[in-house]
């Protein structure tokens, strides 16, 4: 049989903790799904659920007309897709490439793919692992919209949300970074706050209440900071940047008190004097993103 | 009348936007309500609302057993409290101070208000201004139990959530900075992440809708993070330290070729290193709460 013959057949390429989750979702989807991984044996439980383990990546990339890579990065998958054998068995092909990089790597792999014949989409994965073939997942897409109207149905048995969010091809990787950015400061800052408040005999159990109840409220702060960018109207009423530099300053003066590197918080409370030696002292501190971005 | 028959009597110092707000529920409480800011001409919206407008900090502590305090730090604070006539005032009184800087700062205040039979509370407000005197207003307190039970029905006015966090005086402001820590740091995060966004060709708008989506997925991070920091146990299944410096050293990529300062992301990469290094790479994120802690 052609893997022609049945349009709903997928590869996954890349079988780490991601990839076993979006292969283990196309299976649970009832979809034939062949497998491959460059460090053999990592596809046996999905074997034993009904997934065919292919020996090369070449012979896996025939087996479907939709190819969905997720390895640790583009180098992994430059390292995959660009040997001859998987190049020229992609001709015609569809890839689904939600391997996290930097949008000029995206944009990079379109050149390549085009010079091939190579249908090539780029994606990102917002969530973790446990949230793949759930309500819960979301992810994003970007690339030729003809080869993802015609994967779309596929891409739904990955579960949750999946937007298309254009042609560009670097743009889906964009806002991967914008969101990763976010995220990962995010996380450094209550790694942080964690580590002064137990400095301060507080413990994190004790903190965490508290801490869920600052996240609860960036959503909205989120949307009305982005409205102010969009706009250029920098409100700082009620919080001007002054206000702001006083309390990283507070933070830093106590985490280095206590010895604890503050580094995180200067280069965040730089930014903050920056602006407010720009003149806009009394803007809100989204400014800050307008004066990061000035060339 | 002596101040002293009425005990619901309250007397705000500092008429900033916060003070205003904060005696503005006192008076929407129905207390009576004094007022006293270092520059005059503050006080005449509250007047009109029967505030009574005090003419030196002095005559304002004198009209209540119970003085709020909110000004912009602690060296404003002992600026007005510690004059002669103004601590003398305060004798057998109540300060809830709700001034934000360090708990050091509180700690001296305690001393001082010890040698002056004054009765100190700290207190930290983590909500903005729009809050108070709604049910979403959030206040913490620490300090010597006996004066906040006493004092607990008039704060109550403040609205939302009053929290005592213990007799220890630098309580209060331990979790202030630790919060504070955690907002402005994710603040800084965003602010950087929008124009990276920007820079890619993607508005705040288009981003926004994601970055509420981040948000949204942090209070429960915070809370599985901290339950994993006090037990010790650094489960970096599915997302070890060494995946999140791969994202972390893309957003730095991505931004620096934008010409985009990216410090605050440099710093937190930094953090995860020396959190690998120290051979804590197969550990969750959070590792780097105990390794920023480690003497």
């Amino acid at each position: 049989m052609s893997p022609y013959a049945d349009r709903s057949a997928v590869t996954v390429l890349g079988l780490g903790p991601m990839g076993r989750s979006l292969a283990g979702a196309f299976l649970a989807g009832g979809l034939p799904t062949t497998v491959w991984n460059r460090t053999p044996g990592r596809d046996r439980e999905l074997v034993e659920r009904g997934a065919i383990g292919a020996r090369t990546a070449a012979e896996a990339v025939e087996a479907s007309r939709l190819t969905v890579v997720c390895v640790v990065n583009y180098d992994a998958s430059d390292a995959i897709l660009r040997q001859p054998a998987v190049t020229d068995a992609l001709n015609g092909r569809t890839v689904v490439n939600l391997t996290a990089d930097t949008p000029d790597r995206a944009r990079d792999t379109a050149v390549w793919a085009a010079e091939h014949g190579i249908r090539y989409l780029d994606g990102a994965i917002m969530t973790p692992t446990t949230t793949i073939g759930t309500p819960h997942a979301v992810f994003i897409h970007s690339g030729p919209k003809e080869p993802y109207e015609e994967h779309r149905s596929t891409l739904d048995a990955l579960g949750g949300t999946q937007t298309y969010l254009g042609e560009e091809i670097g743009r889906a990787a964009a806002y991967d970074i914008a969101l990763l950015d976010i995220f990962w400061t995010a996380m450094a800052g209550y790694a942080h706050a964690l580590s002064v408040a137990r400095a301060e005999g507080v413990t994190a159990r004790e903190l965490a209440p508290f801490a869920k109840g600052i996240g609860a409220i960036l959503p909205p702060i989120f949307e009305g900071s982005a409205a102010e960018l969009d706009s250029g109207a920098f409100s700082g009423e009620g919080n001007p940047l002054t206000s702001a530099v006083s309390s990283m300053a507070h933070v830093v003066q106590v985490s280095e008190a206590h010895g604890i590197d503050a580094g995180v918080m200067r280069a965040a409370e730089g930014l903050a004097r920056r602006a407010i030696g720009l003149g806009h002292g009394t803007d809100g501190f989204i400014r800050i993103a307008e004066v990061l971005g000035r060339r």
